[in-house]
């Protein structure tokens, strides 16, 4: 495996260089309907500050007073090389801009979007708090022959609260990336994570959080997230 | 002037690695009324992608088909150091944070924000296209004595269309620090544009956009913008 690794160009330092994580909204029917959300016509995006990665190791996710701080897991793209203006139909392009993958979660302070959202304010603060991107170690590209074919699941306290294939991403990355890479030029280091299947919910100080990724049924331990 | 410059940490190359660029809402009241907003109860802010900076003679302002373009002039800070959990109290840590100052437009696809404040949905695709904020050279922190006390202006084909004191901050930069700080921990280059007075208006290709900073009367050759 080391020699896969040493092939792509991320490492965990690099990640908390990223200039920016893109992170994609609404992107699995389930989990849109379970918020009584409106199903996107196109993908929409919002950013979350690099000083919100959490590495693995690096301690819990820390709940800022009177939040109701709730978990979302997300394939992760880690993006090799600069990406502008790509066609949704570049299917090759867009999977040649992948260095490599990460499992991560998705923190938000939900009563606080929620306040957003009616407000018709921005996303940034709910999602931006510091260790609000718990993040995996890098997965090597070539340990998921098919992004849109891996199971990632989450649970809170050992119970499974996510559980579902990347299968049934509304959006597929081709898409993503190119509806990204035509608003924002996408730099190397940059981090795209892609949105929630169903089963979000909240978590209180003390509870722990497992995440995983399976491909073809075999967990990959590079994407193991364990964080209270 | 050079010793000055050499002080600092911050050069033109340092601004376009910042980790991200903060920005403050509706900090000015006229501004506030002039587009039905509500005045904020709390400062609040968003970010843009560092991938937006359009630094001096890079070029035009890219306006994406369909948009309705806005220029709004904004006070920006470079941060000299790491800052977390400020006290709105502590002005002389709000000082010290700063390396330097530059001026910045928050370009700002109008229509675009419109429909995203409707829907509940992010600002960041409207306020984060490449290109959209264009900045100027760096100004020395000794040329700026007082920052609640400089007057930015900015023009579009020579008809001065915004220009105020930062002294109608409705926020000041210590409280702007403190609540930023108190969820997104500020790294050195992260870049704090402080929100914009009256006069935000439409821009078309071929109009060419002047801003401009004086600090008593006195024009700050630094933080002179001109782009179409
Ligand atoms: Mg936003
Ligand atoms: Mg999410
Ligand atoms: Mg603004």
């Amino acid at each position: 495996m080391s020699l896969i690794f040493r092939r792509g160009i991320a490492s965990m330092a690099s990640l908390k260089k990223a200039s920016k994580v893109v992170c994609i909204g609404r992107n699995y029917a389930d989990h849109v309907k379970e918020l009584n959300n409106q199903r996107p016509k196109q993908p929409f995006f919002f950013l979350k500050p690099p000083s919100s990665i959490l590495a693995p190791g690096e301690g819990p996710v820390i709940r800022p007073r009177g939040v109701d701080l709730h978990y979302e897991v997300e394939l992760a793209l880690i993006i090799g090389k600069q990406v502008k203006n790509l066609e949704a139909s570049d299917e090759q392009g867009a999977l040649d801009a992948i260095d490599s993958y990460a499992l991560s979660i998705d923190m938000t302070a939900r009563n606080a979007q929620n306040e957003a959202k009616k407000k018709g304010l921005p996303w940034d603060i709910a999602k931006g708090f510091d260790t609000f991107l718990p993040i995996s170690e890098i997965i090597p590209k070539s340990a998921i022959p098919d992004p849109h074919n891996v199971e990632i699941y989450l649970s809170v306290n050992n119970v499974i609260q996510q559980s579902d294939s990347t299968e049934l991403m509304l959006f597929q990355i081709p898409r993503m990336l190119s509806d990204i890479s035509k608003v924002m030029t996408l730099e190397k280091g940059d981090i795209v994570i892609t949105g929630t299947p169903k089963g979000v919910g909240p978590v209180v100080p003390g509870d722990v959080m497992r995440a995983g990724l399976k491909v073809n049924g075999k967990e990959i331990e590079a994407a193991k997230i364990e964080v209270a």
